[in-house]
């Protein structure tokens, strides 16, 4: 279960909430492990009163496939037609709630999402008080808003996107198994591609090999809009952040290798940075790659309990200055990594967040300089009790591939 | 360039706008060709005043590297630091566009995207009258709204994403072109996964040989959040519809293969259907096949400018019926096709919709039943003033394989 029961509850407390509704993919996949559009997920705060799933007929599949186990009442809305025969003999577990999503759908045949969970809401006693509506989804101008406040007058109904935010950024057993394989499955291609490489290699074969280890460990390239390549890239262009565009560039002797990002697993990616050299790196190399990493590793030794984000960034630019880049500048290095990708906190100059046991961060000090290069070294970890503990395998000294 | 720009010009005077403001990714690829986080597009209904882009500075490198050549005014907005060094010789094309971006944001260091564009909109004499703002990245309740509005109170703006959608219904040259490359790497994968299928395969192995070659060559998979399969199933599960979760289930004599969906390429995927049979099809099977095919054909044929989307579904439930599906039932055997992927109209039984040139639509006649399996024949087509353009290779029969 990917739901963090314990601290939403909590949460719900803080907030005087008697029940949340979440309705964006992010939130709905976080309340019921469930992956599908155009879902909403009620969560109440008794954990007497059960939880629900509204769920579009025209794509049963997941539902019934994936069945989240904790969610047993799913209801339906919308218009689809699959073909229930006569007889009821033979069936497979998932016909047979493929049969009954169809025959529950036939029965109300509810186009409205909204419908069903006003009726919910009165079924499940909660007319009164207050309820959290994940906005993300479903924007204060939407009727819905009105359309539940004018047929549940008593219920206050109040935003609760950030409230789903500050549940999500401690994370369960569950994200953080997930964020790990994404992380082991990132690695893999890395080194695959590492392992390959010589000198006159493209980034875009580089990249080619990174994506195929990819599918083949099971996980997903993650891509913007399907548009980009893979995070990487070599030699000078490595002073482009975030670069995805592999290009025909070829590999040659000094040049920096640079990976920024990772692959999806199960709805979670990584979001992790690694730097190699072919061949013996220059002196600048070396040392500019020395002072980002005594910068991370201050940091990551910082992560405990308690520790506040702003003091940690302030601590780590002065680390790298000191370093060895007297001239460093950044506006954060690092962040919380979750569902949806950046969470909060960032470890900037102006968050004054403490840290919790059971928040998975990402830590970095990348360095961009235009007609050199860049170097990034990026680990991610989940606070704990006492030291951090590594999601990415810890690497210590500035890989050299040989030419 | 992905834009429409003369259908841009004619909605937004039908509309009264002197200028469009695109804000979600889908609508700043449409407008500026550009693929990154957090941009704004400004286009402005005049020729004459230049079009502008917001992007922010921690993200230059698609603006640099995929420089829209109509698109010149860039502004930057955020924070980031990439080191310029002070000696300015010796750069490629792309270091000095860098150079130029981050240099162009040291001099402002405005934080705020709405900021820029307020100054924007000064700038470009655009104080009065009545923009259109893209609302599906900035909705109403955000404060930028309020804020635009005090700054420039005699500017009316209305919200305009449905503006930019009926501008994007009718397909430009390079959104086709698109479309069609995400066709031709999905047949490909489709063609290749059939040509090593043998009796035993599993549905996982077969999605992998599918999924190697879509990105050999140089698609994307689309996923849903990083987390789902291909869209391929065999024999009783291809009556789960938009199934994308291949399992070990194992190809047998007799069993359906189908495909549903595709990949993405550069923004744009493509939604195709085929099925395949394993040795002699079954009875069933091809009178069915026969079936959905025949209706499918119908509403291409029916597929010219003005005809309505509602007249082709009557047509079309119609002629399934007749031709071997007496209790055929659907809620829409088409839809259109873009870079959100289901764009208007929809063919259904509500939509009144009269088709036009240039619209790209896929029609689709599924028909799935439990217990038994799924049949899908869904092609992508251009309307033209006489026959619908094919995007996907015409296939007038039941694909049989060896076993």
């Amino acid at each position: 279960m990917l739901l963090n029961r314990r601290r939403a509850e909590k949460k719900m407390e803080q907030h005087g909430l008697d029940a949340l509704v979440a309705t964006s993919p992010a939130n709905v996949l976080y309340a019921s492990d469930l992956c599908s559009r155009n879902c909403f997920v009620l969560l109440p705060y008794e954990r007497g009163v059960e939880p629900a799933l509204i769920a579009s007929i025209s794509g049963p599949t997941p539902v019934v496939l994936m069945s989240p186990p904790h969610i047993r009442d799913v209801r339906y809305y919308g218009e689809f037609y699959t073909v229930v025969p006569k007889v009821k003999g033979g069936f497979t577990n998932a016909e047979r709630e493929l049969i009954k999503a169809q025959e529950s759908w036939d029965r109300t045949k509810i186009a409205d999402p909204i419908e069903i969970l006003i009726n919910l809401l009165e079924e499940r006693g909660i007319t009164k008080g207050r309820i959290g509506l994940d906005e993300s989804a479903l924007p204060y101008q939407h009727p819905s808003w009105q359309e539940i406040r004018r047929r549940l007058p008593k219920l206050e109904v109040v935003p609760a996107e950030r409230i789903l935010r500050e549940i999500r950024m401690v994370k369960s057993e569950e994200e953080i198994r997930r964020i790990k394989e994404a992380v082991r499955i990132t690695e893999k291609a890395w080194q695959t591609a590492l392992e390959e490489a010589r000198t006159g290699i493209t980034e875009r074969a580089f990249a080619g090999i990174y994506e195929h280890t990819i599918i083949s460990e099971g996980g997903r390239l993650t891509s913007w809009m399907g548009m980009y390549g893979s995070p990487i890239a070599f030699g000078r262009r490595t002073a482009f952040v975030d670069i995805a565009l592999p290009s025909d560039y070829k590999l040659k002797k000094g040049d920096i290798l640079r990976l920024d990002g990772g692959c999806s697993y199960m709805g979670y990616s990584c979001d992790m940075g690694r730097s190699a050299v072919l061949g013996q790196p220059g002196e600048k190399t070396l040392k500019y790659w020395n002072a980002i990493f005594e910068g991370e590793k201050l940091a990551i030794g910082m992560a405990e309990p308690g520790a506040e984000a702003s003091v940690i960034f302030n601590s780590v630019v002065e680390k790298v200055r000191k370093s060895g880049i007297p001239e460093y500048k950044r506006h954060h290095t690092g962040h919380g990594w979750g569902i949806e990708h950046y969470d909060p906190p960032l470890i900037g100059p102006n968050d004054h967040t403490q840290l919790e046991e059971g928040m998975v961060l990402c830590f970095e000090t990348p360095y961009y300089e235009v007609g050199w290069g860049g170097l990034l070294h990026e680990d991610i970890v989940v606070i704990t009790e006492s030291k951090p503990r590594y999601l990415t395998k810890f690497e210590g000294e500035l890989r050299i591939m040989k030419e």
